[in-house]
């Protein structure tokens, strides 16, 4: 097949859409560890979890059978909104790098959240309304996952409260004035509206915040208000399996034109995006029908795969999330300061963890320095300006790309480019201003965050 | 042929992409009047516009007779980055109004300039690095039309220079950064790097610049740096020209579905998105072969269209660029400091305007409250962050299928929904607080502008 014969952009039809999402888990012959709860240590209950998510999410979440669950038709017909995400071939960075390589991304940015959160938050939302809720509570930091769901939740008039990591909602004004024009209250965390926000501002009266305090807050503001629950926008085996329509329409796009992927690379950070695009290629390498390249890329100033420890620990700084069995970082790990892109989560998703556990992926850090490199490589050829996140893949991908430049080799390669950098572009500024800079945390770092993971024997 | 049948969003395949741009003015009988010389008031002639704009894009200035003209391949290419942009069936939107009427939207903001004026940027730059200049030059004020010129410059490898009115260069950073990102240099104007910026600088040292002032610095930078040409994103009849490409998309879309709109709306500042978007409507009306409701919609706080005079007037504050003949509200006209959205040219493109007032369309000028709430109602349901200035076709859009849900009638309603409002949020939070105000120009006021017309009679 030349070239010319694939479009820029594969779109499939509606038709062409998926009806169920993949649960790689039911593939899985080592499944990945359960959710313990912090005080018991017992595997979290059906009953437990549904305290926390609704029903059918806890059902979700502990569902490691099915390999298959039916999208309901009123996510179908969001979707329908936004999707089918574009699947485009590179032709003029294949062309810039002089790579003999076909490069190929799914792009999740073209709608307004700005990224592919808002596969999991309109199902979320979805649940929540059918439960019959009044709303739901989140945390964000920089807001992709707080957009995402402001949207979810005003599509199905839903009480939408985000708990925002105080800088961010200083700082990133704008993110939060979309998830109001939504429709959703932005409170900025630690907040006095909370026991643990109160107890958080009393001890540290001048914090400006952090992800896992946001937690904390959204967690209680949702078990102690009657009709609401708790959603996350990551990390999950529910988030996974619904970021699952990313990997199986990529999968649908590159079937059509006879396309059998070499290479595939998805940036991490809590792992949804990742678990989402790889889940299909990775039920057939489970299934033995077929063998991938799959690369994990992190920032190297939080690197939980690369670096951290495959334990049991806790999801929040709070501690009042059930525990997860995961590569961590330690739950106190904080990344540098200077750390301007996303993905910084201290541990990485159950299904990721176990799959990277038993070898069915490769991960690798880079700095962000030469992810900026590389944004600003691709945008200038592919006209999309990338998020931070999204820009890792980016970078690898070209790494990879490059390679094939110097070996000959025509490989297929396929990056998930998750979202766009229209809010990014403080970090932007400082890169095209030289000032950006690397750091990577030292051994005794990761250490001293490390000592402080539960201290059981799971 | 039921609803359902037409899926959420219209994409053409590759092949079906418009292959040549539709010239409107072949087909009207009353061309619009040329540009003239503001010296000699004479026409200008094909050397005259040569010295300002790229040989290639003077003749098309002039060309009055061509119907057709061939999109070059490299233009082609390029589109096929981000085209075809989707004709949205507003199914939401639709339920939640209540209405019989059929609303479609085509929409422009999926690319990284978040606007349709990327359609033109790509050819003007084509042309340029054609005629084997080293760069450009142009103006912007909130930063679209230089976003979408610093991609198409990175895209060819041609400089890029911006002079962006010095309030928004300073209030509205994220836009300057990225078309410096994109490789562009972006100096604040007025500045000191040419003649009229000093003298502009020295009589008026406290100034924040204005749209006037920053084409007449783009102007000057162009004719005397060897090797430049200046560039306009709007108003000019080769701007309205590649901006066909919307309308002939929208028209190959409708009539896949056998859909004949029965009404389309498009927002007007200086033209380029509502004259693209209606050329071959238009075009059908002037042949007599159909007939459709056209509705220009334009800010109440800068009605030129709705209030302003039919008459020769200067294109710039500093009066370097050609004179056109259009609906103008006086080159000195500047809207009230409280309007929030763009739209906010003193005249309207010749071709717009020529039809306008030979009955082929009717304009409605709107305030910018009711504008924001019609945006904010329509991303609650269909998802899209819209830009302040789209956001003007979307009320009146609302304004008729609300009409079509009084009289029953099942119109099909098509509007141009040009960008997305991610770099507008100060606004949106104006909104959102319940700050923003509206302003309409007295009378006064606009006689007060309209009296510092040329002093010609053409």
């Amino acid at each position: 097949m030349t070239n010319r014969e694939i479009p820029y952009k594969i779109y499939l039809s509606e038709q062409e859409l998926p009806k169920k999402w993949y649960n790689v888990r039911a593939d899985m012959k080592n499944k990945p560890a359960p959710l313990r709860n912090p005080g018991t240590l017992q595997p979290m209950t059906l009953e437990e979890l549904s305290g926390v998510f609704c029903r059918e999410l806890a059902l979700q979440e502990l569902n490691d059978t099915d390999p298959y669950i039916d999208i309901p038709e009123e996510i179908q017909s969001f979707y329908k909104m936004y999707r089918p995400s574009p699947l485009v071939r590179a032709y003029c960075l294949e062309e810039k790098l002089g790579t003999p390589a076909h490069i190929f991304y799914k792009f999740e940015g073209n709608n307004t959240s700005g990224s592919h959160k808002l596969n999991s938050a309109i199902a979320q939302a979805y649940y929540a309304k059918r439960q019959g809720l009044k709303g739901v509570t989140t945390e964000t930091g920089a807001g992709q996952w707080g957009t995402a769901l402001s949207m979810a939740c005003s599509y199905f008039g839903l009480d939408c409260k985000v708990f925002m990591v105080k800088v961010s909602y200083e700082q990133k004004p704008f993110r939060r004035e979309v998830m109001r024009t939504f429709g959703a209250s932005v409170t900025p965390s630690p907040s006095p509206t909370t026991r643990v926000g109160r107890e958080i501002l009393e001890k540290f009266p001048g914090t400006t915040g952090s992800l896992g305090c946001a937690i904390s807050e959204a967690v209680e503001a949702a078990v102690t208000t009657e009709g609401y629950r708790y959603v996350l926008g990551s990390v999950l085996s529910q988030v996974l399996l619904h970021q699952s329509v990313i990997g199986l329409e990529t999968k649908t796009a590159l079937d059509k034109y006879g396309v059998k992927p070499d290479v595939i690379i998805g940036c991490a950070g809590g792992g949804s995006n990742l678990g989402g695009l790889i889940a299909p290629f990775v039920g057939e390498m489970l299934r033995g029908e077929a063998d991938y390249q799959i690369i994990a890329v992190e920032p190297a100033s939080c690197p939980s795969m690369t670096r951290g420890k495959y334990v049991y620990d806790f999801c929040d700084t709070g501690m009042v999330c059930p525990m997860a069995k995961m590569y961590t970082l330690g739950s106190s790990f904080i990344p540098t300061p200077n750390h301007a892109g996303g993905l910084r989560y201290h541990g990485m998703s159950s299904i990721v963890s176990q799959l990277y556990h038993d070898g069915y992926l490769t991960a690798r850090a880079v700095e962000q320095t030469e992810v900026f490199k590389a944004a600003e490589e691709f945008c200038r050829v592919e006209g999309i300006l990338p998020a931070p996140e999204s820009s890792h893949a980016i970078r690898v991908a070209i790494d990879e790309a490059l390679k094939c430049k110097e070996t000959g080799e025509a490989k297929n390669i396929v990056f998930g480019l998750t979202g766009t950098g229209f809010f990014d572009m403080t970090a932007y500024e400082k890169f095209n201003d030289g000032l950006m800079s690397d750091y990577i945390p030292t051994d005794a770092e990761i250490e001293k965050s490390l000592s402080r993971l539960p201290k059981v024997d799971l």
